[in-house]
């Protein structure tokens, strides 16, 4: 039996920050047909509430360290003001989402990050993908919309990197559907030039990626993403693109493809 | 056929301040058995946010006032911090909880409140409850657990009175459930003397709070959730008891039971 095809979308900080793009992207995701969900990052509005609450957010390799006081500032601003803002606009367009974290129906199952040289505190890496409650949704026309918060199922609430959590729903779900895993940030691809955003290679394959990253044609923070995207396609994921919000709805033939070969 | 049983339970603030009695009665009621629902309030966790944001909170007869800035702060605490905190939790326990606001599948519509002598800002009264997405979850062995947030399905989120969701919640499914519905809150019950605490009144018909009403015995907060109580009865909720946390798995006989007659 042909297997039916799942779109899942993730979008970064730029698109979140921005409410008319988010709006605008919003609007472009309804209108997609068949199956999706949609996985977003939290952008700068958690660090602004944590200032606003004079906590200092730290960042340590574009990572978010997370102790007590700013794991409570995330699972507000992604959990509560960010996801419900997201699916509230959502459901006006008549698509039918339901926004979760990763302790919602049990979906994202995580560990807090094991101290090696840094300690992330309440950051969570991923164990399992629930995706029985997943595919529920998606039977009954419903759409997820995924926060980057997960939990550990002993009570714990963790922050998780929302580029893991799209490429870990969608390696899980692979058996069930044909998945194009979409990155959506603020440029229009991976650049062969880090100072020209034009310069978009416009497909990349395992290989060539390792040698990027060799050559340090690839820039630092591009890395874990492409890293994401490249797990997902050996596990499984048909297709993944990585572009900016003309991305959807083939707007643009300016994106990068990835393949492994 | 002989309709399920169906348990529906509406926590109040002091039982969400207070640790330790919110982490005993999760554990209760993770250990209930059938089909049930949770529902929350917020307690005092929003105020102390709104203040640590320099933000006033501004309550009318019990009620807040819920200007865009309180709104975001609402949000943020009831759907994300608190709900999450709890479903998480409940997760903890084994018991399959989703947290939801009433955007999430469209499960609970409302309208900002019609401002007659007072302006209570994005304050929802309720239009409609999506029994089918909340019938799916029960089906599936998920328990959803309802914050004190709906939304207007034109992208307006509303605050939105815990109590009345648990009662709208409750006659929605009643065509298709036996319901009880449990108010848990501070005190042991409706109480003859607001002095006395053990002066609970083990049972109030419709008559008699009426005369309760129109004597004064009953106090000015108790009216709105025992009208709440009476509406859920006359709608076709089965079953209607008001106490403290001790109500659940029948540990303490002392209670308010509500009915019509």
């Amino acid at each position: 039996m042909k297997k039916q095809k799942l779109h899942i979308i993730k979008i970064g900080g730029n698109v979140i920050n921005n409410e008319e793009l988010l709006t605008s992207f919003l609007n472009d995701f309804s209108e997609l047909e068949g199956l999706k969900i949609l996985v977003h990052g939290g952008g700068n509005k958690a660090t602004e509430m944590a200032a606003k609450l004079g906590l200092k957010s730290k960042m340590i390799n574009g990572r978010r360290v997370t102790d007590k006081a700013n794991l409570e500032v995330v699972t507000m601003v992604y959990a509560g003001l960010l996801n419900k803002k997201i699916t509230a606009q959502l459901q006006q367009n008549n698509c039918n989402a339901i926004g979760l974290s990763g302790a919602d129906a049990n979906c994202v199952l995580a560990h807090k990050r094991i101290v090696k040289d840094i300690d992330y505190g309440f950051a969570g890496d991923i164990d399992t993908v629930n995706s029985q409650n997943i595919k529920l949704f998606l039977q009954n026309n419903i759409t997820p919309v995924f926060c980057a918060i997960t939990h550990n199922k002993k009570g714990q609430l963790l922050n998780t990197n929302a580029d893991t959590i799209a490429s870990e729903i969608a390696i899980a779900l692979s058996s069930t559907f044909t998945i194009e895993l979409n990155y959506v940030f603020e440029l229009k691809g991976v650049l062969n030039n880090i100072k020209d955003k034009s310069s978009v290679i416009k497909h990349v394959n395992l290989r060539e990626y390792e040698q990027f990253v060799a050559e340090g044609v690839i820039s630092e923070g591009m890395i874990p993403k492409l890293h994401n995207c490249f797990e997902a396609l050996k596990k499984g994921v048909q297709k993944v693109k990585i572009g900016d919000t003309s991305l959807i709805h083939n707007k643009t033939n300016l994106y990068t493809t990835l393949s492994l070969k």
